[in-house]
């Protein structure tokens, strides 16, 4: 398969190449490394890579940020960062890459374990990757063509561990290598409007 | 208790008014009508709003605005009005609201079954709806001295049937009145972090 890989170079993202390289032909994207540059917070951008790649099998996302920080001092203008960035840029990716997917072509997000499990400073990744997992369980129902979505969603990383760990107080952590086999299977499987917990 | 009601003049909201008006003091605020005006999308408003019925013991909205439409055709830019109207708009009421709130008092915003329940055109309505039930979970393990936050997600309302019943083939409706038991159960009971499913 040709699959685009937004993200490329984070934590997930080089184990999402490391597992799908040996099979399928990677186009590898980020915000600032990778072969293709991408803000997937800007239209124009998005737009733009898309028409450069061309018609693909898979599109994955291993991209976007979020807000950090304590509820009683949060302000919208900071809980608007999660919503623009990882969650409508990924939808963004989502609703603009469908028209470049060949039939039968899937669409990979990325969620969180927050969606569903909450801690101390996490209000807007909370909100943020339990609107991802809605948004894919419901475009599930309409895309036409064969097109399948599915989002994953892991728990802390354990490459992520010495920064992110002080937030996840007694979470089990997973690999990268552990979380890319449910891109896999996302992208290599039949299901759609599912969400993969790796957790 | 002194409560304020966004979207007082909604279907909701005058449901809300029917059954907690005999028994509080209940203060109106919508975006066109009300004893007080306010649009949610707008900081300096909420503020405004805020300061001028200062302290209260519970905040309610049943206010927001979604994008309704084929997924085929949406765009980010229609996507985001649900994000920055329905979801951050009550999250910043929220966020705002907090600070306003007497010890133990309360915040009850509004969902929709949709955050469970996909449908036809509904993919942004799922995702605001969800996002905003992931955040009453995170930020109720946040809230400092008693205070309280929940939602409540309504499936189609019998009186809006004429307008949205199209959209629920074979769903259920509940009157506005049962729905608003559920805004009674959150503001005169004890619990957080819930969503009431009035489904």
């Amino acid at each position: 398969m040709k699959i685009l890989l937004i993200g490329a170079h984070g934590t997930i993202g080089q184990a999402v190449q490391a597992n799908l390289a040996p099979r399928h032909t990677l186009i590898t994207a980020g915000r600032s490394s990778g072969e293709h540059q991408v803000d997937l917070t800007q239209p124009a951008s998005v737009a733009a890579l898309l028409e450069r790649v061309g018609k693909v099998d898979a599109i994955i996302s291993a991209a976007g940020n979020l807000h950090f920080g304590p509820l009683v001092e949060m302000t919208a203008e900071q809980f608007n960062i999660g919503l623009q960035d990882k969650l409508l840029g990924q939808v963004r990716l989502a609703l603009l890459g469908q028209h470049y997917l060949n039939d039968g072509g899937s669409i990979t997000l990325t969620s969180g374990i927050l969606s569903t499990e909450p801690i101390r400073n996490g209000a807007n990744a909370s909100a943020v990757n339990a609107g991802l997992e809605a948004f894919v369980a419901a475009a599930a129902i309409e895309l036409p063509r064969g097109l399948r979505i599915n989002a994953i969603s892991p728990t802390v990383l354990t490459e992520s561990l010495p920064v992110y760990g002080p937030y996840f107080a007694g979470f089990e952590s997973v690999t990268g290598e552990r979380a890319a086999l449910a891109y896999q299977r996302s992208v290599e499987g039949a299901q759609t409007g599912r969400v993969y917990r790796v957790q």
